[in-house]
C-alpha cells in the first residue's frame, strides 16, 4: 500500500469477542464499531461471525471495516447473543479471501467460530500431523489448524474449554483465541503472552479485547486483562477460568506493543500506552539531549514521544508535519516522480515551523531508513538548520517469529549499519536510539516481562 | 457524513491548473496529487478536464478523488499539456454528479473547460437574464452561468481572457476561476479577493492553486499570489497579467481561510496558515488565561492554536485525544446509541493525560455545539478536574453568503445564547472566544483586509 | 460487443413516454417493463425522466435496462404523473453518459424533458447556427440541439407544442421526438415518417411508443399509428393533435423496421413485423426456388422468414441452431481462436437436423457475409449435403443517414460484388436475395411510402 | 429469479475437464467458452480450477459464468496443462460462495482439485462418519465429502485412482466426477449413470463434459461417452479406464436430460437430443392428435417438440411467442401487476399468428402449471378460437433424489389433480401428456436404462 506505512513493522490481528445474557439487535453494530477502533492491527480483512440461537453466521472478506461492512452485510447478520470479529494484516497478497477471519467450522458436536492473534511457530510440525492422519486444510491460517486439533479433542473432552486445555499442550508460540461456541464464548492467550487481551463488561455481558480502546468505543467498563496462559469461558453463568498454562512460562509482551502496534489510548497491563511512549520520549532526552529550539515528532507515531522528549527537555513542542489524511488504500503510486515529492504528498512540512531551527525530529522506529531519510531531506529544503534524529525503540536488529511482518534480517538498515553509518546515510546531524535496557522501563507500573527478541536475538522460546 | 465534522463549516471548493510548454505523460498524475493535497475544500465531487493538443477530455464524480480517480481514469485521461482540476463540497446531496466540475463546454470558437471555487451573490439575477434570452442552463453551478457569459461576450470579443474582463463587471460576490482554452490558461480573483489562489512554477510551466500546499505536493515552486480582482494568463508567451479589476473593490479575504479551511502548512498573503493559528492560541491564552495543568486541541483543527496557547502561557501541551483515521464516508452511523458513545468512536480521550487534571481545551469554532458539549462529557469521565474551553475564533452570528455553507442563522448556537449560557450548555469552567478585534491581528504580516461578516453581520459587498 | 451482431444494422434508439391523469406510483416500474420491450432498439443507454407535481427527475446511464435500473435506483425516481424514457445505440464508444437520453433541462419558462429516435441530415449547419448565436451544447446530440430551438421558439410562442411546430420548419432528416412539460407530454414524427411510433391507452392516460410491443407489455392498448409530420399532445384534456407537417413530405417508413429492427410482435402502420418477415419468406421460396429437405433460419432474425419459405414451398422446417443465451456484453472474444469457433460458442448447428441434407438457409440481410460464410462453413462441417442461402431482404449497397449505423459504403459486400461472386465467398450452393420489388410488398395492407435509399441510394430527401 | 423459469426443474450442475500434453496459454480460454456452453446447467455460481506445473490456482463465485470471469479473473489464472470447471445452480440461496465449485484442497499428499454434479442419497450418513472421525467440514456440499473419503484412502493406496475406486463402493446416489490431481485428470460416472458425461480429445490431450455441447464450442472431438461406474484417467501416458463399477447397477440415466435438462445440439448415448425431443412431439402428434390450424411451441424448451407435432401431423408449424432476450438475473419482478402482464413481459404472443386459429400449444413439461394457466389466457386474448395443450414429457408425480430441485411432492399439480382437472385448471381445450410407456423410446439407439422415477415412484436405487 503506501510507502511510508511500508517502512513500519506491521502487526497481523487485532481479535473481539462478545457474549450477552440475550438476543439483542445491536450487537452487530457493537462489534462493528469495535473493529473499527481496532482497525490499525490489521488493514487487510475483517470479518464478524455471529450466533443467534441455534444458528450461526459469519461474513469476511478482504477490505478494511468500512469497505467489508455496509448496512446490508450487517442487516444480513443480524441479531444475536454472541460474536466475534477480527481484524487482519496478512504478509501476501491474496486474490481471494480464503484466509480471512473469523473461521465457521461446522463439526460433529454442532458449529464453532474462532478468530486468532498470533504466529504458532510449530505451524509446519503440526499441519503434517494433522495431514497424515487424512485432514484436509483449506487455509495457511493457524486458526484453522488450532480448531482441527480442538475438534478432535473435543470428541473425546467434556467440553471445549477443557478441549482446549490440552490443545495448548501442542501449541508453540503466540496465539490469542477467541472461540464462539453454540452456548459459550472462550478466550485465551498463549502462555507466554506475546499479545495482550483484556475482558470487559457491557449490558450484563462480557467482551474481549486485543485492547482496551475498544472497550472505550462501544462504553464497555474494563474489568481486567487476561493473563498469559489464561482460558476465560463466558457463558450464562458468567466467567470462569483455566488457569492450567499460567505461569509455566515466562512472561513476554512484545514490548512493541508499547512502542507502536496499540493504540496509544489503550492500557496494557495497568499502563497507558501514550505514557509509556511519552515516557520513552522522555528517556531520549536524558540520554540523548542535545541543544535545539524545537520538536517535532513523525506522525502520527512519534507524535507522543515527542511531547515526553519536550517535557523532559523544555525544547518547545511544535506542529512540524501536515499528513494527508484522505490518502488511503486507492491511493497510486507516483512511478516516475522522485521520492521526495512522494512523502511529501503524504507528510508535508510546515516550513514556519523548522525554517532557521534546530529541530529535533522523533519516530518511533527505524526499519529500512529509506523513510527517515527523506523526511530529513524535507526538512532541510524547508529551511531547518540542524536535525538531530531520535528513535523511542532500540536498533531492530532481528526478525520476529511471533505475528509482525518482519520475518528475516534483510532489509533491517540497523543490521548493516553502525549507529554512526545509519546517521550519515539518513544525513542526521545527530541520531540517537532508546537503548535495550530503557526500552523495558518504559511502561513503569507494569509487573510483566517482555519480548525483546528482535532488539536482542534472544527470544522467549525455541524458534524454528 | 461524519456527526463531528457536521458540526464544522464547510468550504465548497478548491481549484487547481497547470500549464506546460510541452505535452508530458505526467501532468494527470501532478494534477491527481495536487487535488490529493486540496481534498480537504471539498469532499463531494471532483474531477480533471486535460487537453491534448486540439482535443479536451474530462472526467468529473461525485466522490473523492481516490475513489474517483483510479488507473484507468487516469490512463483514459492520458498526456497533455494543460490540465485544470476541482475538488468540491456540496450543501445539497446530489444523486446526480451534473454539478461535478471541471465542466467542458463546446462552442462556436472551440472548446472550453472552466472550474470554479465561490458563490455569486447575483446569480439569480444572472441566470434570469440567460434564460430569457433562451438559453438552457444543465446545472446550478456558478461555473456553467459565468461560462455562458463569456461565450456570448467572446463571440465579440479579441481573446478569452478580454472577454472574461467584461463578463467580470457583471459578477458579484466570490470567485476563483480557471479557465482552458485551446492555447492558454486563465486563472482570475474576484475584486474583493475573498477565496485564496497562488501562482506557482515547474518543469518550464505554470500551476495555479487554491493553496500553497498544493504546490509543495508536487515540487513546484512557489511564485506569488494572484491579486484580487486580477486576471492572469498562462500561455505559451508565458505569463500575462490583466488588472483593470485590481483595487476597485476593498480587500476582503475569508478570515475562516486562515482559521480553518486552509490547511496548516499552507501560505497565503505571505503568511504561514499554521502561524496564524498558533497566534490565535496565544490571544486565547493573554486574553482568556486560567490556571491549569495541560493544554489539549480538539483534533485535527485544534492543536495549532492549542499550541500557541501552551507557548504563550506556559501550561504543557498535551495529546488529548486519539482520533479514529479509518473511519471514512462508509461508517454507518448509530442511531440508537447514545452521542457520547458516538463521539468516542471517532475521538477518545486518552485517560492518562486528563485524568486529575485542570484542562484547557481548544478548539477552533462553535458552530451549533453539540460537538462540543459531548467532548467535555468525555473528558469529564475520563477523570478531568476542569474543563476550560478556548476558541480559536469570535462567536459566528451570521450566515456567510460567499461559497460555505451556514446560509442561515439557524442553528449557529451564538446566535441564540450568550457566552455565559453557551458555556453553561456545553458544561465548561470556562469559555473564552478570540475577539473580533483580535481575528483581524492573527496573520500579522498579511497587508490585505479580510471578510468577517460571519462575526459581524457587516459584509464587504452587497448580499440579497 | 458481439462479433455475430456486429454483422447487422444497429438501430439508433426507442422511445417511450406515458401521460396519467393523476399521480401513480407504478409508473415507473411501466416504463420500466416498456423499455425492457424495446431494448433490442437499442442497448449502449438508456434512461427515464419523470415527473411529480413540480418537480422532474430524470436518470440515465450508459448499460442496459436491468444493468441502469435496480430497486434503488427506480426508488429514487418515485411517483409521479408522467414520464418518458429511451433506449440508445451508439456508434461510438462513450466513456461518459453525456449523450444519454432523456435530457432534462431548466430553461425560462420551468422544466423539459426529451427523448428523440431518428438522425438530423441537417444537424451542422443548425449546431453551427446555435452557436453562432452564442449558444453552448453540451452534447452531440440531436435531442439537445431541437430542445434549443424549441426553448427559443417557445419564448415567442403561447405554447411548447406551438413553439414544436415552428421548429419543426428548421428540422430535416428522422426524428421520433416525445417532450415533456410541466403539464403535458407531447410526440412528434417528422414528416416523412422514417421511424414508427404509436399510441396506446392505459388507466385513463395515454402511452406512445416506437413500438407496440412496448404496449403489450404493460397492458396498454392500441389506439393508432402517429401519422407522420403529427405531432400529438396529451395532457388533462385528453389528446389533441397538430396537423400542419402532416402529408407534406411523402410518406418514408425505414422498410428495415419490417425486415430487421423491430420486433416481431410489434404492428405497425396495421401490419404484424412478424407477418411481413414470413411474406419476405414466402416471396423468397416463390422467386428463388431450390429443391431441398430442410429450411432452417438464423437465429433469430431469420426464423420469421425462414418458416415463410416452409410454407410457401412446403420443403420442412427445422430447428438448425441452437444459440448460447447467456453471451452478453461481458463475454470476452478469443484472439487467437480460429472464426469458425467463435461462431460456434454462439451458435452450434444441431448435426443430426443437417447432416446428409439440401438445406435452404434463411437470414434476414447480409452486411458484410463475414458471419454468413462462417456459418455455411459450419453446416458443412455437420454434414449438409448442400446449403442454399436465401436473403429476406435486397443486397444493401448504399449508407444510411437516417439513424442507422452504416454510414460508409466501406465493408458492404454487396457494394463491392455481384451475387455470383458473394455466393462463392461464403460458400453457397446458391444465393438469392429478395428483390427491391419484393420489399415494398412484403407488408401489405400497410398504405404508407417506404424509404429504400439503403437499397436504391434514391433517397426520400437531400443528404449531405 | 424470473417467474417463468421457477416453472421448470432446475439441474443442479455441470461438469468439465481438460488434459493436455503441455502447458498452454489458452487453456483457461478454452474452459471459459466450454463453461459457456454448459451454462443451461447451472446459473448459481460457477469456477474454475487449473494445474500451472506444481501449482493448483482456483477461482469460483457465485454468478454467471460471464459474470465472475473477467480479463483479470482468466489472467490470474493463467497458463497450465490442466484444468476443471464448473456450473452450479443451487436450490438455497447463499450469500456467500462457499458451495462454489471446483473446491482446491491441500492434503498430505498434495494438492487435488474436484469437481461433482450430482446428489448422494446416504450424503447425511457418510457425513456423520467424516464427524465422528474429528473432521472439519466446510460446505454442504458432495463433493467435499467425497474428497475427504478420497484423501483418507489415499494415504493408503498407490493411486488417487485406487483410492477412488475403494471410495465407490461408499456412494450412493448420483455422481459426476471430475477430479484433478498433481499429474492426472480422473474422471468418473456413479454405476447407475445418472448424469451424462463424454470424451473428448483436442491439441493431443483429452477433454471430459458432462454435454457433447460443450467440446463443439471448442473445436474438440467427440470421443465417446463415459460409461456408468467407469473411472476414467488422463495423463501423459494417455486414456487408461477402471471398471470394477461398471454393469455392477442397473442403467439408469435421467430422461430428463433428453426432455429438458441437456441441450438440443449435444448427443446423449449416441443421440441427438433435440431429435429425442422431436420425437416426443411426433408421439405427441399420433397419440393425441387434433383438428388445429397451428402448432407452436412455448420458447425455448417446447420448440424442439412442437416441430416434431408439426412433421408428424402436417399442421403447419408457427411461431407464437416472441421472448424477450434481455431479462436476466437483475430484472425486477413486479408486485402489484396482475400476472398476466408478468409473463407477457418476458413471453408475448405474435397476435396475427393465432388469432381465429385452432392452436397446438407444445411445452416439455408441466410442474405447478402456473405459467401454463398465464400463457394459455394471454393466447385466448389475441384472439386464438381454440387451445390444445400437448406436453411433451409424462405427469410429473414423485420428487426426484438425484441432483433436480424438486424434493418433495408439494407443488406438483400433477400430483394433486387428474388431466381434466389440469385442463380446467389451466383452461386449455383439451390436454395430453406423453405416456410413460412413450418417454422410454423417444430416445430411438440409446441402449442404455432410464431413470423414470418422477414418473413412476420406482427408482433405480434406495432412496432415504
Amino acid at each position: 500500500m503506501l510507502n511510508l506505512d511500508t517502512d513500519k513493522l506491521h502487526e497481523e490481528c487485532g481479535v473481539f469477542g462478545i457474549f450477552l445474557s440475550e438476543k439483542r439487535s445491536d450487537i452487530v453494530n457493537k462489534i462493528y464499531y469495535a473493529l473499527y477502533s481496532l482497525q490499525h492491527r490489521g488493514q487487510e480483512s475483517c470479518g464478524i461471525a455471529l450466533r443467534d440461537g441455534a444458528e450461526m453466521r459469519v461474513y469476511a472478506r478482504n477490505g478494511l471495516v468500512g469497505e467489508v461492512f455496509g448496512d446490508d452485510e450487517l442487516k444480513r447478520l443480524g441479531d444475536g447473543e454472541c460474536a466475534i470479529g477480527h481484524v487482519r494484516y496478512g504478509i501476501t497478497a491474496q486474490s481471494d479471501s480464503s484466509n480471512a477471519q473469523p473461521m465457521l467450522f461446522t463439526h460433529a458436536k454442532g458449529k464453532l467460530a474462532i478468530a486468532n492473534n498470533g504466529s504458532l511457530t510449530n505451524y509446519k510440525q503440526l499441519r503434517r500431523y494433522l495431514e497424515l492422519e487424512g485432514m484436509v486444510l483449506h487455509s495457511d491460517s493457524d486458526a484453522e489448524l488450532i480448531l482441527n486439533f480442538l475438534i478432535r479433542e473435543w470428541l473425546v473432552s467434556n467440553s471445549p474449554e477443557e478441549a482446549l486445555r490440552k490443545v495448548m499442550y501442542r501449541l508453540d508460540g503466540a496465539y490469542t483465541l477467541l472461540i464462539m461456541t453454540k452456548d459459550s464464548l472462550i478466550a485465551a492467550r498463549d502462555p507466554h503472552g506475546f499479545r495482550p487481551m483484556c475482558i470487559g463488561s457491557i449490558n450484563g455481558g462480557y467482551v474481549f479485547a486485543s485492547e482496551s480502546c475498544a472497550l472505550d468505543s462501544i462504553g464497555a467498563t474494563f474489568v481486567r486483562d487476561i493473563m498469559p496462559g489464561e482460558i476465560v469461558i463466558a457463558d450464562n453463568n458468567g466467567l470462569r477460568t483455566i488457569s492450567d498454562h499460567k505461569d509455566t512460562h515466562s512472561n513476554a509482551l512484545c514490548v512493541f506493543e508499547f512502542v507502536y502496534f496499540s493504540r496509544p489510548d489503550s492500557v496494557i497491563g495497568g499502563v497507558s500506552v501514550h505514557a509509556a511512549r511519552r515516557e520513552a520520549g522522555k528517556f531520549l532526552a536524558k540520554d540523548h539531549g542535545v541543544k535545539a529550539d524545537i520538536v517535532v515528532g513523525v506522525p502520527d507515531s512519534g507524535i507522543d514521544a515527542a511531547i515526553g522528549y519536550s517535557l523532559e527537555s523544555g525544547v518547545p513542542y511544535g506542529l512540524g508535519f501536515i499528513k494527508n489524511k484522505y490518502i488511503g488504500r486507492t491511493f497510486i503510486q507516483p512511478t516516475q516522480e522522485n521520492r521526495e515529492d512522494l512523502v511529501r504528498i503524504k507528510l508535508n512540512p510546515i516550513a514556519e515551523v523548522v525554517a532557521g531551527k534546530r529541530v529535533v525530529l522523533v519516530d518511533d522506529s527505524i526499519v529500512r531508513g529509506t523513510t527517515c531519510e527523506r523526511i530529513i531531506k524535507l526538512m532541510r529544503s524547508c529551511g531547518a538548520a540542524e536535525v538531530h534524529m531520535r528513535v523511542s525503540s532500540p536498533m531492530f536488529l532481528h526478525p520476529c517469529y511471533f505475528g509482525t511482518d518482519v520475518a528475516s534480517k534483510k532489509n533491517l538498515i540497523a543490521n548493516e549499519h553502525s549507529v554512526d553509518e545509519i546517521r550519515d546515510i539518513i544525513n542526521a546531524d545527530s541520531l540517537g536510539f532508546l537503548s535495550v535496557d530503557r526500552v523495558s522501563q518504559i511502561a513503569g507500573g507494569y509487573h510483566g516481562g517482555f519480548c525483546i527478541g528482535c532488539f536482542t536475538g534472544e527470544y522467549p522460546c525455541q524458534v524454528s
